[in-house]
């Protein structure tokens, strides 16, 4: 008879379902004995583009100094993101992806007492990080499929610590207009903390998005968090980044591991960053991508959420779980979000040209046979 | 008027002072105004032979899919290391570093009404992730420097969750015997996890230090954490490993960030781990350089603690804070631990032949002005 070591865990640990991310490519290839290069895998936001060359050629540089310790500190990425930015390095604070930016802001400061308030259909991060810590998450249900701001500063109560908004928001596209963000960040109180996550804030390219970092000053409970997993194109060196008071930095760096962010990483951020080209590429091709999938959803006769970043939810106007698995034994891998309480949605990344035109003809396949 | 960010912090949190790393050669070079190629770095227990060629072009190949989420679930890694230890692949937990494992099993299990137990002298990553859970820790007095493990065994109560044992020990390069360690894990409560952590065990090339993994079947409730960061020569990467039972893996996995590990430091594992040339020349290379450094110590009169580990702390017969700052301006870092209660000792990791030597003679030079 061996020890339940589950009911030893913690309470919030208990409860705690992980994140599902979306299936990689070798892992589809091995269940349905598919090859690799037969699939089409718009299920993680990824960069179709590929990465910089220039991240590539730093990754080289700094490949003969691998068992050398990473600079914990991350001295030269921070000065790079401080002067980009116009922020000071005491400011920003690394992560290992902002899924650590997350975490550790949820660390430094939730306690099981607590509670977190977000949206319906928001990132599937926030309930986990949450969960994590014991504390009570408090869902706000969405208008729209975007943020109800304005219930969501009603939900803040003497017990809230935390409130996370996306913007744009992961799944759904949506985004908060200036005005919105402007009055809801006035009705927070200053010990509530808020976390605006602008993962894709890089695909945006219109001017009704606002900029999180312009209200740091005036608002010294904000921490914006961003990502070089998206537009920078390094999902696979998980390099994440906050920008807040350095107050609030120096409770995460705390409980930050002082080797979070890898040398590599810290190289191929540092250099991408650097590469305006890239970034302005990842945009046109996304832009481009968006628009030819949404003239094929309309061919399709199906609706979509109008999005801001670089991925789409289109309703199938059915349940989506049977679609999704019939697109994957076509090699085609796209990501279902049932469990974001969106069962006729799927959400789609936007590929290069090949790929998203591969996603539509098997989908019309698809639907014209089920 | 502000809000006090830190008095909002969580408890355990706000009495954190985070691990401070051996110091980066960049850095040292901007300080002092040395040329990084002039520095001698023996401070981070390091691999001085440089990565495996195989680890570097496990990367280039898949330097292409830096826009792909890692695979969260580590499937090649995981089926590598369960071949090679004998172990099924659910017995396995990957770690950002070790440093991860040794924060998810804390975070998954203990809370702040638990009780952490460790050694004096021990790893400083045990008591900053015991008070980042708000946890207290309890520091059982060293006996020649090493793990008195009948005192920890004694100072175990209701209360104790967790115990951290460390085999060979960091800083002190000590180590536990087979009946030692036997007698321990037979007085350790079932309900009481033990962390046993190898971070240096494949340097040990003697017979008198037991494997952990051979006690996993009879003892549930021991974890076993190691490295890739240490004699694989990947500290940069940031890859360690737990192995224990699936149950307790489970929890951790709960807690675990979906992408800690990510894909360049997952290639690079995989390939260091079949390598077995790179680890022979890396256990000769560091057997010579530690009878280097002993002979060099007796040449100057000084003492030192064996060490079966690939670092050895030297002791100065006074204060070493200031010798340590003599050597850093003369472009030699290594690893002051007074922090550990060791403020006459100085910790060095044996590097290669010629920097073994550049560390004697500068210090002999600064022992003979001082």
């Amino acid at each position: 008879m061996t020890c339940d070591f589950l009911a030893l865990a913690q309470p919030g640990v208990q409860k705690l379902s992980p994140y599902v991310p979306g299936k990689p490519v070798e892992e589809l290839a091995r269940e349905f004995g598919l090859r690799p290069d037969d699939i089409v895998k718009l299920a993680s936001n990824e960069n179709p583009l590929g990465p910089s060359p220039m991240a590539i050629a730093a990754i080289q540089a700094v490949l003969p100094d691998m068992t050398r310790y990473p600079d914990g500190n991350g001295f030269a990425l921070k000065q790079a993101l401080s002067q980009r930015l116009g922020v000071t390095p005491t400011m920003i604070t690394l992560g290992n992806g902002s899924n650590d930016i997350l975490e550790l802001i949820t660390r430094a400061f939730v306690g099981p007492q607590h509670e977190v308030v977000f949206s319906e259909h928001a990132f599937a991060v926030y309930p986990i990080v949450t969960q994590a810590v014991g504390a009570q998450a408090v869902v706000v249900p969405a208008t729209n499929w975007g943020h109800d701001l304005d219930a969501m500063a009603a939900a803040i109560t003497a017990k809230t610590r935390l409130v996370f908004v996306a913007n744009p928001n992961n799944p759904t596209g949506t985004w908060i207009e200036k005005g919105e963000l402007e009055r809801f960040l006035a009705r927070v109180p200053e010990q509530v903390i808020v976390v605006l996550d602008e993962a894709y804030t890089e695909y945006v390219e219109t001017t009704d998005v606002p900029n999180g970092l312009d209200y740091l000053k005036q608002y010294p409970n904000l921490l914006v968090s961003r990502t070089f997993s998206k537009a920078y194109g390094l999902a696979a060196l998980r390099v994440g980044y906050g920008i807040c008071q350095p107050a609030i930095a120096d409770a995460m760096n705390r409980v930050r591991q002082p080797f979070n962010v890898n040398s590599l990483a810290q190289a191929a951020a540092l250099a991408t960053l650097e590469d305006d080209a890239y970034l302005a590429e990842s945009r046109r091709i996304n832009r481009e991508g968006m628009a030819q999938l949404e003239a094929g959803f309309t061919a399709l006769k199906l609706q979509w959420i109008p999005s801001r970043g670089n991925f789409i939810a289109v309703d199938l106007g059915r349940e989506a779980a049977p679609v999704f698995q019939e697109l994957l034994r076509q090699g085609v891998i796209v990501r279902p979000v049932a469990n974001y309480g969106m069962p006729d949605h799927l959400r789609v990344s936007i590929g290069l040209p090949a790929e998203n035109q591969r996603f539509l003809d098997v989908l019309k396949q698809v639907l014209l046979n089920g």
